[in-house]
């Protein structure tokens, strides 16, 4: 397979190919780093003015996934393989989630990356992970 | 605090007054451990006849919650603080999925538990998880 | 490659023969799931009559590697990509670890097992844990 | 309590008192941050010219227990709780393993941190690892 980087327009036409009304933004991305931001809506929201859970994963997932194709282009079946998170504060209601990715290391196989959550504003990590991805043989 | 173990019919009903439209099914809590499943809806699902990852993140995250009530009673404030999961299969999209959760340990502080989760249908699981939640003090 | 599951005996006598005084005993291994125990020696004791992080992470890694070796033979080259322990209370010193391995998935790529661990003569783990290791293509 | 933070020099001779002959150097320690490193012996060598993740693993415990005494001061009765590895790369037997460590929330009950961990004269990481230490009431 021959890789090659694309660029954040292009990865954010494919967002929206795949997953209209996203509500992804993708600020940066490449040199094995993404920079992204979601902005939660109405069912993404949890009693005590905070976000969910899952909605905090999936904007982890996201980041991995596009600071990997940032690297290695559109790997269409890289699957996530294991996640480890760490929740540290709780997220703000009214404010988009913001992922800053850091790829590990990117292996023949394996794919390794951390990612730090904060809420837009404060500059306290909400979270924490560490995910896995495979690449395709 | 007084804890008090709570019947798998009061946590369904706290689910339905809290959660409307949940899709959760609690077929067993107690001793320790709880078993659940839910019904991806449309939402949750994935191109290549799959379900999501933060659908099976929510369920795992859930299974959790279930089982700790079961044991500690309602918990309104117990909060995940770590969760570590493995992908170890595709889940089918047209089944549910099934999380059984088993609590490691229930301390004072902390509970640390872990989750098998499966499709509906087969025994092979899905995915694993361990997590853990703070209690109040 | 042409695996096939090897025997603890087998397995012992190779542990014997790279690892000299190692105080490994295997218990049973075979069909995805291992016991092995181990004697802490001095340097692995801790004040407060207690053994070492380090040890039970030890006996935790040969555990993965017992089984995963009973499944698929001596696979020279598989290698540890990520271990995830939650240490749950506090071992004795005077009493051997046991390790109650069970394999999740073997694929073709990544093997991903589970470990719970004992004191000796006390029945509620001391320790959870979840590896993955990579097979050679 | 009443904590405080103390100096690399004081850590030191504590590390030096507990664990004598711990070949452990803190290079630096404050603001919630912890570098050291340490001399693998005979006895942390693999075949294969390299170190044993068992080293690994202890090297990355004590980076986590340096940083949280620099912040929090001689904390005896910290306990790790989890500990999360990625391994890398394989490091190199003949080199010093450095540990650098940044604590990303520092709560009154858990102190959760991550640490990268280098082979002396590689600027790649040969592993990652996130831990959460549990603090007396």
């Amino acid at each position: 397979m021959n890789y090659r980087p694309v660029t954040k327009e292009a990865l954010s036409a494919f967002f929206d190919a795949e997953f209209p009304n996203n509500s992804l933004n993708i600020e940066m991305v490449g040199e094995k780093k993404a920079r992204i931001r979601r902005t939660p809506n109405q069912a993404d929201l949890r009693p005590g003015n905070t976000v969910s859970g899952p909605f905090m994963m999936s904007v982890v997932d996201t980041a991995l996934y596009v600071a990997i194709m940032g690297e290695l282009g559109l790997v269409a079946l890289a699957v996530t393989t294991s996640l480890n998170f760490n929740f540290l504060r709780k997220p703000v209601a009214n404010a988009d989630v913001i992922a800053e990715c850091e790829l590990l290391k990117v292996g023949k196989k394996l794919v390794v990356g951390e990612v730090t959550l904060y809420s837009d504003g404060d500059d306290r990590p909400i979270a924490h992970a560490v995910g896995t991805y495979s690449l395709p043989a």
